[in-house]
């Protein structure tokens, strides 16, 4: 039995609503059960290659005295690593595969007999730097901590085996030795958080404190000027301005939203309502200004980094896979603090495109950034351009361990509950089972697909309790068991529940065009098409002859069909649209774009 | 006297006019008459005080034996000395300020005496680095050569001084002995272009063809994929195809370009008319679809790049200052081989915007990069991000000394002639003498503000020559003496001149309203606003309280106004037009924008 998610609040933390272990939910079918069965399948198994192919795993058995030579590739390989065994620890909590617990754990000795003395642990340092700590701006060694406090978290949650988190635990305690303001300390942070979420997760696994002040130091240590250097300016390490005290996102968006959710989970420990504060204030500017339509963080190549206010490009966009996954992962925190609905409606927006877009329907295939264009006859120039079309693996390889981890750990971010209430916050058929309540429910929906979801109780405690359904902001128009609800909100309905009675949520599921604010330059005159939680996109294999995407003008007063196309893309749902010139164009969901090679795409449409 | 410009095709190149020697024209009065001067008394001084502070003429001396000490900085930085030397030396045929040679000719001892004893010339990699030619891709040791044998042409083209050539000759051999196909050599092309041109040039300047044929080889070598390397594609470096196959321009826009001006340099004088044909429809793939209406080039700040075709947003335009330097450098080569009209409009639009909008009023500040749009609010996050507005010098520090060649060669670039020919390209008040037909005009002219162009002939052969001047393409309605001229062409006179008689060229300069190609996704719905061969621009501190220029939405149906403002922005012509609100909104000259300190601004405005 796994004990919990990737995300654990203590029981004195200062949440709002509480999630449920991942093995609490399953997903028994549709779009999520076939993404999950191809990573669990295909993905896991192939990361696994690609990292002996790419030498991460070589690097670490030369750390350990197990092989001969010199380490290869980045400074942060070790990370793809520690993202796998992330990955594979809570994908054994769900399918109890030993072969894979075997792989873990192997890796997991080669990690313990690499380690340092001292509990100092990095194979590319310690082999070919060898000074440590020489460049922590760029030399990402707490970001390699943080993934592997991440893997050894979800490991002994899902498996009760905790020989990854020793290692870990040694790792961690040599971090607070080191880092600080203390006298005889180092007063540095790393140019890439993440080891802020590690610890606070550490700190809930053990209990011990130094691990939370130590990532409460990290953050506080942010703007403060530290990581001025020649060149890149503090903006892009987040830190031009403390945290506490920014009001937007800015610089590079992977490290900007792994800190602001790494700061959430400070927040919330610490019960640092001020901290809580301007994170919501950040949430609110990014969203406002700085994402996406299909979610998608970070405007700019150049430094893989936020944009100015409004700058969102559809061709440039960078969208890394990535800033969609932290993305989500300081969402969720935002809800489990404040029980906000647009937090969950911000998961939804993110995991259903610009997290799903970029992997292909088989998992074993990624794109490193996620653009709502792609011109006719784009040459790639960058090893992560997506004119490539989807690749199974990149020199800087962070997103596809990144996706797999977040697939494998899917059932984690579905529902919560308190003590008298429980919340479902994402529609997928399966199975809902809180055990601080007792309360079970059954979810039959054919959702992304359809707006009908039906609960059935199949567990209820003899006593009341609230259980709340989220309506998204965009499903104006719903309805609970047959009564209009308020979208953008949590329906709620408070009584004891029987086994075996149903609630239903009807959202409403017509295809509607959306604008952009008009500050977004880049997409001025222009309408994307959404059904439900999905973006739609036209690519050019599905047009009539003679219609170019590039030139594609619609007309938004046409009337738009849907249609089930099982045959298409594993099964989904097109829309139907008309051309200006009267052409009849076909929308497929953003998120399965380029699985047919790389083609001219567009998700931004002229209107006539 | 100078003898000749910066690009002086041999006599039996394969060219339709050839160029007049700077000195040949003057500049008396107007816009550039003050930006030369400015040029020439303030940039050129605050130059050599940079290059002394960045610690690039210690570079020199240090390898020179002369000082101690480490070099400092990227490896190219002796090429922004060798730059300032080419500004210098055209700035000396100008100006003969004894002082300024005796710098360059200081420099040049220093250079000499750094010179190894076989010609090779890099202070960074002899002392730095040691070994030669490790990493051509990315090393730059034929890019500070190729700029070092542009200086040296322009020293010896304007003072007859020999001893910088005599470097450069030593360098040179050392290339052909040490590259090229034959047994022995090194098959490999530095990854940033420019000895092409220099080559040439020192061709051009002693006779000696085996500076041709090298030229050639390296024009030739690309495209064979010699520059394949880890993470950045061929296409970075203009190495995705052979030149003479490609069909557009893509990569790195410096290199780019700075290759395809060499490459016509090559063709000019091999005759190669297949070459040139590649090199026309290349330029012309760039000015449809890759290209700025500023005459900015490089869409891409990753990379410092060519988008896609059409992929020109106007906020995160790069459009590097160099770019446009390089631009004008190709498009020139292009008019003299063909004579073809939409060349010398390419330098015009190139100069009078994308280039200008690179340096200050006062000439001493900066951009790097020339977006057509910065937003309210923008944080700098980079060291040459327009947010931090325009700074004096660069880590990398390629522009200003750019800038300075360019003015102080300006007059080589407005006028041609052949043995019973002359061609007028660029109006500016002044003269132009040209010394194959013996035949002298002067301009007077408030070009670019007002659109009579009055030339007085001054000397005059006593036989027919004829005289053309170039009609824009936007001037449509033009006149030649009373009668209508077509546009985007040549307008003749043929005739015997006398001394006194008048010629008057009037081009229409009402203000006009111009739209992008509808491909163009990032202008959708959006106009720009240009005046003879300006491009116009809002910044927020000309619009009335109230108007965000963020937010603005223009009227085009409602009148233009222009009104001479003699005391804003060095004196300048404004055009006012009304905001769909009903405000009245003030435009200045593109070029002009921030020499107020870093503030909104716009070039493409969207229209109601």
């Amino acid at each position: 039995m796994t004990t919990a998610g990737p995300a654990a609040p203590t029981s004195t933390a200062r949440v709002h609503w509480r999630p449920l272990a991942p093995d609490r939910a399953s997903v028994t079918a549709g779009l999520w059960a076939d993404r999950i069965r191809a990573n669990a399948d295909a993905a896991i198994p192939a990361g696994l290659k690609q990292l002996e192919e790419a030498q991460n795993l070589h690097n670490l058995r030369v750390a350990a005295g197990e092989e001969e030579g010199d380490v290869i590739g980045p400074i942060f390989a070790d990370s793809d690593v520690h993202k796998w065994l992330e990955a594979a620890a809570w994908e054994y909590g769900r399918s109890h595969d030993e072969d894979l617990l075997a792989s873990i754990l192997q890796i997991t000795r080669t990690l313990a007999a690499a380690q340092a003395e001292d509990g100092y642990l990095d194979s590319v340092v310690q082999v070919r730097e060898r000074e440590r700590y020489r460049k922590l701006e760029w030399s990402h060694e707490h970001y390699c901590a943080g993934h592997l406090m991440q893997a050894a978290v979800a490991l002994v949650r899902t498996s009760g085996r905790t020989e990854l988190l020793d290692v870990v635990v040694k790792l961690a305690d040599h971090l607070v030795a080191t880092f600080g303001t203390e006298d005889g300390k180092y007063d540095f942070v790393d140019g890439h958080p993440v080891v802020e979420m590690g610890l606070v997760e550490l700190y809930r696994e053990t209990g011990t404190q130094a691990y939370l002040d130590l990532a409460r130091y990290f953050v506080e240590a942010r703007g403060r000027g530290l990581l001025a250097t020649h060149g890149v300016e503090p903006t892009y390490f987040s830190d031009r301005v403390p945290v506490r005290e920014q009001t937007t996102v800015e610089g590079h968006a992977v490290r900007a939203v792994y800190l602001a959710a790494g700061a959430a989970d400070v927040a919330a420990e610490t019960g640092d309502t001020a901290l809580l504060e301007a994170l919501g204030t950040q949430y609110a500017a990014m969203a406002r200004g700085k994402q996406y339509v299909t979610g998608g963080l970070g405007a700019r190549w150049e430094g893989e980094a936020f944009g100015d206010d409004f700058e969102l490009p559809a061709d440039r966009a960078y969208a890394e896979t990535c800033a969609a996954i932290g993305g989500v992962q300081w969402a969720w925190r935002m809800l489990l603090a404040t029980g906000e609905a647009s937090y969950a409606d911000q998961v939804e927006r993110m995991l259903y495109n610009g997290f799903l877009s970029g992997v292909s329907l088989g998992g074993t295939e990624y794109f490193y950034v996620n653009p709502l264009q792609l011109r006719t006859g784009a040459h790639a120039d960058e090893n992560r351009s997506p004119a490539h079309g989807r690749r199974g693996w990149f020199s800087c390889a962070c997103c596809p361990p990144n996706v797999m981890r977040t697939f494998a750990s899917f059932t984690g971010y579905l529902a919560t509950s308190t003590d008298t209430s429980v919340q479902l916050h994402q529609y997928v058929p399966g199975t809902v089972d809180d055990p601080r309540t007792g309360l079970g429910v059954e979810v039959a929906t054919d959702y992304p697909w359809d707006g009908s979801i039906a609960l059935t109780v199949t567990a209820a405690p003899d006593r009341e309790i609230a259980l709340s359904l989220r309506v998204p902001a965009w499903a104006e128009g719903a309805t609970l068991d047959g009564r209009p609800v308020e979208a953008g909100a949590y329906a709620t309905v408070t009584r004891t529940f029987a086994v075996g009675e149903v609630v239903r949520l009807e959202l409403p599921m017509a295809p509607r065009w959306t604008a952009a604010h008009p500050r977004v330059d880049a997409v001025r005159g222009c309408r994307a098409l959404e059904r439900g939680p999905l973006v739609y996109a036209l690519e050019q294999s599905d047009q009539p002859d003679g219609v170019v995407v590039d030139d594609i003008v619609v007309d938004p007063d046409a009337e738009l069909g849907v249609e089930h196309r099982p045959d298409l893309l594993g099964g989904v749902r097109v829309i139907t649209l008309r051309e200006a010139s009267g052409a009849t164009l076909t929308a497929i969901p953003y998120h399965v774009w380029a699985n047919r090679g790389p083609q001219a795409m567009r998700v931004w449409l002229p209107v006539a």
